[in-house]
C-alpha cells in the first residue's frame, strides 16, 4: 500500500481549532528538570493522600463476593443511586440552614470522571461555535481550552475580594445587549471557592446579585443563561466561613449548574466529580454522557460511596486542610519575607493558590525577563497572564504570578519562595 | 428571583440533536421487571469477574507507601507510560508475526477511560455535521449515537460472514465519488473481533483490502480516510485463530485507528481503555483529552498495569473465556432445540453476541407481535433494527434479533431461549 501524508488531515473543525494546552510547555519543563522547584504545578499534597482508609475501603468492597462483583460490573450512566444520594446530602450539609429548603435532588445529580469532565459535557451541551461565555478574570485555564476549543468566545469580567463585579458584569450584559450579541450569551462560568488562581471565594450575595441579573437578561436573550458554578476547592477551607452554593438562592434550582468534585478533597487519582444539573439540560448531558463513556468506573464511586457513608470522607479532611493551611502560611510567610514591598497579594483562607500582583509594568510572562531568570534559579510559577481569556475588549493581566502551595513541600516552599523573591527584588 | 421556563432551552446544535439512546427503554423494562430473563443486556459475566485477582493486586499497590501516593495522584493526560508500554506488547502480542514488523510505538498510544471514550475523541476530532461515517450493516449502536450525536451522516456496508462484503464497499466509494460526496467521508467504522452485534470476526484478507480501497479514493477525498478499527471483544475469544490487526497491514499505521480495551476482558467496573492513533490525530486527540478529563484515573491504570506485568491478566483470560464458551454453547443447543427451521445464526467463536435472522416477513421490531410476545413471556432481545444505521439509500433489516450470552446465567440462557423458540414458533 502506497504511504504518503495528504495536505489535508481531514480533521473536523473542532480538530483544527484546538490549540495545545498552555502550559503542557510548564509540566514538559519541570519533568525535564527534576531539580526545579515547581510552584506552578496543580497537584495535591502527596503526603495526605488517604493511602489507609482508601486501603481499608477497598478490602471491605472486594472481602464480600456480591459487593465485589457488583463493583467490578457496569453501572448505570448517570451513577450509582447510592453515591448520588450521598453526594446530595454531603451538598446540603454544605449548604446548611441556606440548603434545608433547597427543591434539588439526587435525581438532576451526574456522576463523572472528575469535575472536569462535567464542565466538558455541560459546554458542549450549550455552547456552539461563536457563542459567548462569561469569565472570571483571571480564571481556570483548563476551562478557558476548552471553551477555545469549542470556538466560543470569552468576556471577561473582573474579579475583586469578594468575587466578581458585579458593576462590570451589568455594564458587560447591557453592552452585549446593545451589540445585539446577548443571544449568543450561554453561561457564565464562576470558581467560587477559593479561586484558581486567585483564591478568591465568592461572596453569597454576589451569587444572588450575578443570578438575578442575569435573569433578567433572559428575555432580550431569548434563552436561560446558566450560572455555572465550579466549587472545585469547597471542601479545602482551613479559614473563614462556608458559603451557600448557588442552588440555595430561591428560584435558583433552575438556573445552577454546580459541580463539585471528589478527586481533590480525596484523592485526585479517584478521579470522581459531580454535577447537580437543572432540567432539561440533565437530560441532554446525561445522554451525552453515555456516549462519553456510558458511567464513570463503578469501582472508584464504590470507594467513594463507602468513604461518605464510613464517614472516613470526613474525617479526612481536617487533614487535609491542616496541611494546605501550613503549605499556604508557608507561602504567605515567604511572600513577606522575600517580595519586594509593592507586590499585592490575598491571604489564602483555603484551596492551594495565591495570587501575587507585581508592580504595574514588572511582566511576568513567559517570555519575560522576569520568568527566564526564576527558570535559571530553578523556581517555576504559572505567568498570570495565562489565566486571562482571549477577549479583545480588554488587555490581561500581565505583572501576575499563580503561586501553588499543593504539590510542593513546605521546605520546597520556603526556598522556592526565597528564590522568587530574589528574583523578584532583582537580586 | 422570578422563575419559569422560557421557550428556547439554549442548547448547542449537538444539544439539540442528541437523542435517547436507542436502548434505554429496554434497560428500564430490565430493571423494573425483575423476574424478566434478559438476553439484551450487554454486560459481561459476573461469576468470572477477577475478584481475588484485582484484590491482591490493590494489596500490593497501597501497601507500598510510594507507590500508594502516586497511585492516588494525577497522572498524565496520555496515561501512565508503564501501561502504555505494556498496551503497546500486549497488542504486539496479540499480533503476533504479522506485529513483528510494526512501527507502531507506545508514543501513539492513548490511555481512555474505555475504548467508547476512545470513540467519541475520535470522531469529534474527524467529524462535522454532515460528515459521512461508513458503518457494517448491522454495527455497535452506542457508537451510532455518537455519529448520530455529531450529525454525521452514515453509510451502511453489509456485513458477511468473514466481515463487511469489499465489493459492495467499493460500489460505495464509488457512488460517493459520483455524487461528490467523497470529500465528506472520513471514516469506515469496523468492530472486527466478533462483533457487536453479529458475532462476525474479520478477515485479515478484508482488512487489507478495505484500506487499500480508502487509500484509493483518498486523492479524490482529499484527505486521509481512516479505518477505526473496534476491537473490544478480540480477548473473549474461545475459538478460532487470532487474526492480526489492521495496524499490521504495511503502510497502515498511517491510516489505523485501533481501539482496545481491559473492560471486557478484565473488568467493566475498572473501566479503561486504549487506543492507537497515527499523528496528526493523536496530537489532536490528546490535547482534548485534556479537556474532557486530563487523564484516565490513575487508579485504574495502576491495576491494570501491575495485571498485565505479573501475568494476571493472561492467566485470567482463560477463565472467561471458558465461561463465555460454554454459555455460547447454551445458546447454540437452545437455538437448535427450540427455534423454528428457517432461522439463520452462525455459531459464536468469541464474543458476547449470537446474532439470529428469523425468516423473511417475520418483524422483530419493538412493536412488533414478536417483541411484546416475548415481553409477555419475560424474555428480551435487542431488536436487530436497532443496530442499523439511519441510511436513507437502503432499508434496514427488519428480521433480526442480537442475543446476548454475556451477563445472562447458563440456566437462564437455556429458559430464555426455550422462551423465545416458542414464541417465534407462534406456541
Amino acid at each position: 500500500m502506497k504511504t504518503g501524508a495528504l495536505k489535508n488531515a481531514g480533521l473536523s473543525e473542532l480538530g483544527k481549532r484546538t490549540a495545545p494546552p498552555p502550559i503542557s510547555w510548564l509540566m514538559k519543563m519541570a519533568l525535564d528538570r527534576p531539580q526545579l522547584i515547581s510552584l506552578a504545578a496543580g497537584f495535591t499534597d502527596n503526603a495526605s493522600l488517604p493511602v489507609r482508609e482508601t486501603s481499608e475501603l477497598l478490602q471491605e468492597i472486594l472481602s464480600s463476593e456480591n459487593l465485589a462483583r457488583a463493583t467490578l460490573q457496569y453501572g448505570s450512566t448517570a451513577g450509582d443511586d447510592r453515591l448520588r444520594r450521598l453526594s446530595m446530602e454531603r451538598l446540603r450539609k454544605l449548604d446548611g440552614k441556606a440548603g434545608e429548603t433547597s427543591r434539588c435532588g439526587p435525581e438532576n445529580l451526574l456522576i463523572t470522571h472528575g469535575s472536569q469532565q462535567l464542565l466538558y459535557l455541560v459546554t458542549e451541551c450549550l455552547c456552539d461555535p461563536g457563542d459567548i461565555v462569561l469569565v472570571e478574570d483571571p480564571t481556570y485555564f483548563v476551562y478557558l481550552s476548552i471553551l477555545q476549543s469549542h470556538g466560543v468566545r470569552c468576556r471577561g469580567i473582573p474579579v475583586q475580594a469578594g468575587g466578581i463585579d458585579i458593576a462590570a458584569l451589568e455594564r458587560r450584559l447591557e453592552e452585549l445587549k446593545r451589540s445585539g450579541e446577548l443571544k449568543r450569551v450561554k453561561l457564565l462560568y464562576l470558581v467560587t471557592y477559593f479561586q484558581n488562581p486567585t483564591g478568591i471565594t465568592t461572596e453569597f450575595e454576589r451569587k444572588r446579585s450575578a443570578l438575578e441579573l442575569l435573569r433578567s437578561y433572559e428575555k432580550a436573550a431569548g434563552h436561560p443563561i446558566y450560572l455555572l458554578e465550579d466549587a472545585a476547592y469547597r471542601e479545602l477551607r482551613f479559614e473563614g466561613e462556608e458559603v451557600p452554593s448557588g442552588l440555595t438562592v430561591k428560584g435558583a434550582d433552575e438556573r445552577v449548574i454546580y459541580t463539585g468534585t471528589y478527586s481533590k478533597p480525596f484523592a485526585t487519582g479517584i478521579r470522581t466529580g459531580y454535577g447537580w444539573i437543572p432540567e432539561p439540560l440533565f437530560t441532554i448531558v446525561s445522554r451525552v454522557k453515555g456516549n462519553h463513556d456510558f458511567g464513570t468506573s463503578n469501582l472508584l464511586q464504590q470507594v467513594l460511596a463507602r468513604a461518605l457513608e464510613s464517614g472516613k470522607y470526613e474525617a479526612h479532611l481536617p487533614v487535609l486542610q491542616r496541611r494546605y493551611h501550613g503549605k499556604g502560611k508557608a507561602m504567605q510567610e515567604g511572600i513577606k519575607a522575600h517580595f519586594p514591598p509593592g507586590v499585592r497579594w490575598e491571604k489564602p483562607r483555603g484551596g492551594l493558590y495565591v495570587w501575587a500582583a507585581l508592580p504595574k509594568g514588572m511582566k511576568s510572562g513567559p517570555k519575560s525577563a522576569l520568568f527566564q531568570r526564576a527558570l535559571s534559579r530553578e523556581v517555576l510559577y504559572v505567568p498570570g497572564e495565562l489565566c486571562y481569556a482571549e477577549d479583545p475588549t480588554r488587555a490581561p493581566g500581565r505583572n501576575e504570578m499563580r503561586l501553588s502551595f499543593g504539590s510542593a513541600s513546605e521546605s520546597d516552599i520556603r526556598e522556592g519562595m526565597a528564590r522568587l523573591g530574589a528574583v523578584i527584588a532583582g537580586k
